[in-house]
């Protein structure tokens, strides 16, 4: 088991849910590098639960401890440990879950696979909350990446089904900047209520619903990642299916390049102010696995929040037989909502480690 | 740069497509498995490029050659290699791409990344040409996963935007096989003549066209996998990424799952003949990143083939102006065709690690 | 940078000796097992400063707190993650190595690494502070291994000149329990008198010295282990150099055999009580990187403790100029001592990877 | 399994002795870099067997054959890989080992670990002939590190207890020239005559002798390596110990440290032409597993050949009884000799890996 990410930039993730302490271990963080603790836990609080009624009501203060690896908020260059005490949690609520397992939750993965020796108590280890730490790693990357000229940011792409508009050829500061700075990150602004009004809905009906999520990063150099398996459509996807609920990553056109024609899709060479550039970028930025200099486009799906209040079929392990079960307890009716800094975290992570290692 | 992946079982492939050869190295195949010669030739084969007009008319013998860690027609355990010469180049079709790159093709990537000294003759390292080793490899994995009970075939789920059916809740061994011996491998095959008929219409416009595939893992035990970025959606979408031309990947329900509510999207438990199961499969047989016992579906998404007749705008590298090119030579007018075996290889690799991590 | 190690066992150590906390994650523990808090305290008790008089006189409570992977004192499954917090630092015993590197310790190598991030109060990450939570995760895999019927125990093999005798061809229960008691680890219990004086002789002149060590892994099956790179060797000569102050790693005859002929050096194939074994027991266990079923033997050389109380010649590294420096503070006049149980500790993880890797 | 190492820079090791071919890939390797062929099968030469009458009279042409990631002797950024057939195999010298394994070779282990599946006709995966590839990739790292200012010579330190002189401090360019164009090399040579008197000698008793072999890599910059378990101790050891035949790897000092005080050990900083180096090197070069500047310094013992003309004792597997055999066939009375190249090929692939890592 590995709840790790990374070559030279290595990140590793601990904690359950309801156990003493979650936490992240970075090995690789560039020595000398300043954290700006206010952007840092701004960027924290992007995530954080309870700061409006589209998002749970749990309240989570999740402010991270730094163990090692910085000293005066400068990285010191040896192992990066931060954690976060578990102090909110409310047990009760996922009591008896690990005879019926909740449905599309990994209770039930995790009790074949751990034979009952799993702490599922509020998800464990497969809980959401694992996130706050990448989040802590990750808002550290992104201060990072900016000094070396690359912005990083997220928008809701679409909730139930209610778009917004894409991503720009090219995204500039000012959309990035008021990206970053938004509790509900939408391009057209004018496409936030209806999305919001579908997330109240599945909210008072007990529901949940899904969204997806586009994430840029803009300023990249060309060159960065390798082919094949280690390009970087490889390592950002197996970083980005790490957080709980993703079910789909894409880049560029994505599934849309299936009914395109090839003269469609390519990307064009042209030369703006002397520099190369593609016309379009259909490639996300990408081609062979390397980036090209274009914004970097990754789109990512999350699917409707497992937990619902309305009641739902499992089965008794112990007795092989089916039954019904009603989830209680505090839960996001849109996980997508919370996952926006989040996606820009490991975004953030992944990037950073192609350059740990070119430098 | 690695052209690696795997843990307990690693996969590297080298080779480039006008160089002396291509070929794959195996750490990890389990010691004492027969390879069925016929079959894996069979398997081979549906890769191999001029077997129909829908595909390119360049002919590959592709038959590998066995240098180690197999003797007699049975793994040795020690590491496997196979080798496949390149015979049938013509490299005058791709000259003087290295001043004007092939829009939507890794030759600007390749020649920023590597300053000129890439060999990037037939696209290179980055040649679909790259895949052939994959199966051979991977052509023994399914193999190897067979005897344990699991079978793995894929479709073209949508060509151009003319879209075949999607797999069943349990696909039977009948699908399975049928899917297994076609060349266009559909799953109505009433749908065959309208996708044909988008491909062949791209092809005699100079033109190509995009489309996807669905594979289907039935037979998996559940338990395989690990949380977070260990999960089987990590590690199989890392994979699956190194496959030239792949633009996305998802799971089960995957960016549907953007519009569903979680009442709709939650895979309740039944049972099913004294076995736990779930009663749809949105999930995509994996829960928190581990197999969940239901089958295994994922989805690729190939774009249309970057090589197309019809000229493009390009740039000269060398006098940073705008130019136009034509790229000659046999292209598939649809990638995605030749891809449906190389999804199943690359799939049966990374589940095959999974076995050997457990055994 | 990655203090970490293992593959299917992943360790990662983090801390720096004056900073917040130290601590370890292991991801890979075999869920279900149950650790004796007792036996694991007694066993960091064993590295623990402070215990006699050949020891340093710091004192470290060094109890660790854990935050996850374990739940009533049986582990989950998922990351395992303990701390130990920082509280007995005295920063000021070594201000100004900044400028004057100590010799033979890493400030130097860490001011051209990191030039002048890195925290090395206390010599920072390379402190060896940080085997305290290796002992933490080591003494956790010894307890599992046991129950494997897998016994590690070390002795104190030489101590400056002075040597113990060697580990007997099948050490028995008696000797490895009596070893695994014992705060100055010898086999032969007179000659540990002289050892003690050696190092006395040395703390009184301000001086230190080394030693080695040597440790028996009792119990293993056969066939642990792969060729080449991946070797019980390569595995275990990479996990033991990091534990600071190491200088060399052999294995059965180690050195020893430079001057041996084959046919003294081969071990013998002989039937004892209907199993093969070996004769002699030269190759220290291990055959090909691969167990054989003997006990496994390493040997250790720990340099003498850097940190001197004698005046040493350095450099300051602003004025490029010799000078003189004195180390104050309180140090182990022989670091082998307490490097016993960390070299148990290692070796227990290191084979229980081969073990999780198997099963 | 898997006979690899590296991370930024991966070398993979294939073949078995008597299978079709053997060979390596490296994943890494600088693009740009040109290879002098004839100073690469040179160094391939001094491995060879056959060259004197110390060495096997076994006769490999061992011509590699490049199949990828060199174009015109110019390494193209992707995959390196090349080839060697295997032509002059005896398989019918190696007959019934199967049963009857032979002592300290891995014919017992591989026995047991792949019940039967590997093929070990002439040691199969474990030959000492695996080690040809090593020196195909590691002969191309060194032309890359002499580049940059690198040089890396080994020699025979001890054969049969008949010791030569270690390096000098500083090793000029005079000395590593002279010892990288010996078949025999050693620093003094009159005490050529005396190794090789051993060495003659245990030939003709049908014998065998082991030998040390001392590598000094010269011109390194201090900062290169991380602390812990990947300081360039755990990378070097971990590689060397996957060289057959490796009982022992030591750094600087080694195992003489055991008798040492730290006031001996300890390495003073002095000034020397305004740079900071240290007045004596017993760290060999390394301090909390980073390079400090000085010249790299390792040791490697290699055990007497297993492969022994006397009668040996050993047991018939299947029948579980105690019985003789005789090894036939040609065979070097000391390894360590054809072992030389071999060291400094595994050292300038670690070290190159952290190179590529760096820039």
């Amino acid at each position: 088991m590995s709840s790790e990410f990374g070559k030279n930039l290595r990140v590793s993730v601990f904690g359950e849910s309801h156990g003493n302490g979650i936490g992240v271990v970075v090995n690789g963080f560039p020595a000398g590098e300043t954290v700006d603790m206010d952007r840092l836990l701004y960027f924290m609080s992007r995530r954080a639960p309870g700061s409006s009624k589209l998002t749970t009501a749990r309240k989570e203060a999740d402010l991270p401890e730094f163990l090692s690896g910085i000293r005066d908020n400068v990285l010191t260059g040896s192992p990066f440990a931060a954690i976060i005490r578990n102090t909110n949690q409310r047990s009760g609520d996922y009591k008896g879950f690990e005879d019926t397992p909740r449905p599309s939750h990994a209770d039930y993965t995790a009790a074949v696979k751990w034979n009952g020796a799993a702490d599922m108590r509020g998800g464990g280890h497969f809980s959401g909350r694992l996130t706050a730490p990448l989040c802590v790693a990750g808002g550290i990357a992104i201060q990072i990446l900016a000094r070396k000229g690359i912005r990083i940011a997220a928008h809701l792409a679409n909730i139930g089904g209610a778009a917004d508009v894409r991503f720009p050829l090219h995204p500039d500061e000012e959309l990035l900047d008021t990206l970053n700075s938004m509790m509900f990150p939408v391009i057209d602004a004018q496409r936030a209520p209806q999305m919001q009004q579908l997330i109240q809905q599945a909210a008072e009906e007990g529901d949940s619903v899904g969204g997806s999520i586009e994430c840029a990063a803009v300023g990249l150099p060309a060159g960065l990642g390798d082919p094949m398996f280690e390009g970087v459509e490889s390592l950002l996807s197996a970083a980005l299916f790490g957080i709980p609920g993703v079910k789909a990553v894409s880049f560029g056109s994505g599934f849309d390049c299936v009914s395109m024609k090839g003269s469609e899709h390519n990307d064009p060479f042209v030369v703006v102010n002397g520099k190369v550039q593609t016309e379009t970028n259909n490639s996300g930025g990408i081609q062979g696995g390397i980036t090209n200099g274009m914004p970097l486009i990754v789109q990512v799906a999350m699917k409707p929040t497992a937990s619902i209040a309305k009641p739902q079929k499992t089965v008794s392990l112990s007795k092989i037989e089916e039954t019904e079960l009603i989830v209680h307890g505090r839960h996001d009716p849109c996980i997508a909502i919370r996952a926006v800094p989040v996606v820009e975290a490991v975004t953030a992570l992944v990037l950073l480690d192609l350059f740990v290692q070119r430098t």
